[in-house]
């Protein structure tokens, strides 16, 4: 006998009752949230501190396409790339509202799974719900989130404070969530193809691709980094989290910083995993680490001076330098040939990104 | 010669483009706002006052029908929603981040007006936009607001302390934006019917009807009411905007509050305009006011003792008293009739509302 899983139309519980249903195990857990969910606003005390405030909208069809994203995860990662933003400020993630607009083909199960991954993600990384808006629409599901966290004024990092023979480096590994979704993409087209009549349908093949999937499908704000930097006791010049890809932030973080920069191509760290699967797709791993969006790693320079600090630090690569702005924006090749950067902006539109 | 409105495609600009070319005007006005659009988050100063924060999404077909909303009027609405959410703490609001999400039908020209609508608000009301995100959609307009604000500790109003004998208060009229969408809605439907094929075409007749129209189609947050009620020396008890009506809202209130109330139909404020138009649909005026939305007015409660002070302020009228909880909530009709109220939530589905 099959377990029928129960599914509730959201008309079931009414307005009301749906918001009570998804936030009454909501507990506070910050100092600096007075008041969250249930008044015109809610309400935060941040004393003498700094507040970092960023928002970011997920489309259905344009940033996720449910037929291969869990809706835990999508819930997840609508938390984890605004946290990251906040990282990207050198800053302390603590609230975020969550707005969504869901149509009639969504349960209250599923919204409960999408509430399910916002929780996890709150409570991994210790962050307050503190109020939103559920909406209906006519079609899809849409996320808004807004994130707020807080920072001491000398320590906030802005894209504009690269200086000249600053040391550029990024945490972690790119190109793995690009790759992560190309597989996807490639396997939802096979199930499609297989799934016309007639045809011998068969599942999507992704044993031994797991680490590029969860890059794509749950990635994580590196406030361990910021922790790390904190400890160590360096504050970099300039720091943006790479959502659009490299090209496009080391573009950010230039132009906003009035220099030019100097990466190399074997300096760039891709996992092994990544570059297997770039090469079965005729991808160059570094296009995929340049140009491929979503790894929410963090790019940031550093003085110099800091190089004996940081050079073996794990999880931190040093891919080049900060040069003058005349010096333009380049890629030394592995053969040495200097490459002009081009950013291409990846999922872009956005103002704080 | 019939002059061409110039029509330009999102993707001539490009998505930096387009961030650039819509906030490129934007002047910060508030000493809190230390960073605003730009970075990967907005930094913010709020010093030893507390912050609030509130958030409000407003979809195409759900919220609002572009047939009869001019963009300029729905930017507009958009920001002055989340501003009376502020309001409603009595606070002052200071800092807006805007999220849209647009799909191929909008033009660089229309996005452009919804921006100017924006604008306009932040103008009027003193706002910063600090932030946002700009994403495509498969289908329609959509906009998610976050707005910030600031209050001492203890002037913040809450829902939840209204006390047996206060007074009931609401500022303005009740009922002119509901009525206003069902004009909007009919001439709606009758331009549709005209415009079949053989129909002789009508246009919508407005003519008289300007200010339920602009209740509807501009609403403004009662900043005003809240500077005077603290010109005044007043802190309400208890305090929320009417957004989804004066049933649902009153009901919000004795239940965080514990207490019931008493209102009096005939103390009610509802303008002759809104009146007339109600006769003419055939609805009781007092049911517009009651369960009719998106008057943002605020509804709040004051000591009995504060009654001389607040009896002759003009746009406050007091309709009725907190009364204890095992009483209920009533409506004392015209004759003297005792009705319960029942809340109807109108766009509802809102967490801080």
């Amino acid at each position: 006998m099959k377990l029928e899983k129960k599914e509730t139309q959201i008309s079931e519980l009414g307005e009301f009752g749906l918001i009570e249903h998804l936030t009454k195990s909501i507990k506070i857990k910050n100092g600096t949230t007075i008041k969250g969910i249930g008044d015109d606003a809610a309400v935060l005390d941040y004393n003498n501190k700094k507040i970092l405030v960023t928002t970011d909208l997920l489309v259905e069809g344009i940033h996720f396409n449910l037929i291969y994203t869990p809706l835990k995860h999508l819930g997840y990662k609508a938390v984890a790339v605004n946290l990251s933003d906040i990282c990207a400020m050198n800053g302390v993630p603590r609230q975020i509202t969550v707005s969504i607009a869901i149509s009639k083909k969504f349960t209250v199960e599923a919204i409960e799974e999408l509430y399910e991954g916002i929780r996890l993600a709150c409570d991994k990384y210790g962050i307050d719900l503190i109020g939103g808006d559920t909406s209906s629409s006519l079609t899809g599901l849409l996320i808004s989130v807004t994130a707020i966290g807080e920072a001491n004024e000398t320590d906030i990092v802005y894209r504009s404070g690269a200086k000249v023979n600053d040391l550029i480096c990024v945490s972690g590994d790119l190109g793995a969530a690009y790759m992560g979704l190309q597989l996807l993409e490639r396997e939802k087209h096979v199930f499609t193809e297989n799934s016309k009549p007639g045809s011998y349908r068969v599942q999507p093949d992704f044993s031994g691709h797991e680490y590029i999937l969860e890059r794509q499908l749950k990635p994580e704000p590196r406030i361990d980094i910021i922790k790390k930097l904190t400890e160590i006791n360096i504050n970099p010049t300039s720091m943006i989290d790479i959502s659009d890809g490299l090209s496009s932030e080391l573009m950010h973080i230039c132009k906003n910083s009035n220099v030019g920069c100097k990466i190399y191509s074997d300096k760039i760290p891709i996992d092994i995993t990544t570059c297997n699967m770039a090469n079965e797709f005729n991808i160059a791993p570094e296009t995929a680490a340049l140009n491929g969006g979503e790894d929410y790693e963090l790019l940031f320079t550093v003085s110099l001076k800091e190089y004996e600090k940081i050079k073996n630090l794990k999880e931190i690569s040093v891919i080049g330098n900060i040069i003058d702005e005349s010096d333009g924006m380049n890629l030394i090749s592995d053969d040495g040939k200097q490459i002009p950067i081009t950013a291409q902006g990846w999922n872009g539109l956005t103002q704080n990104e």
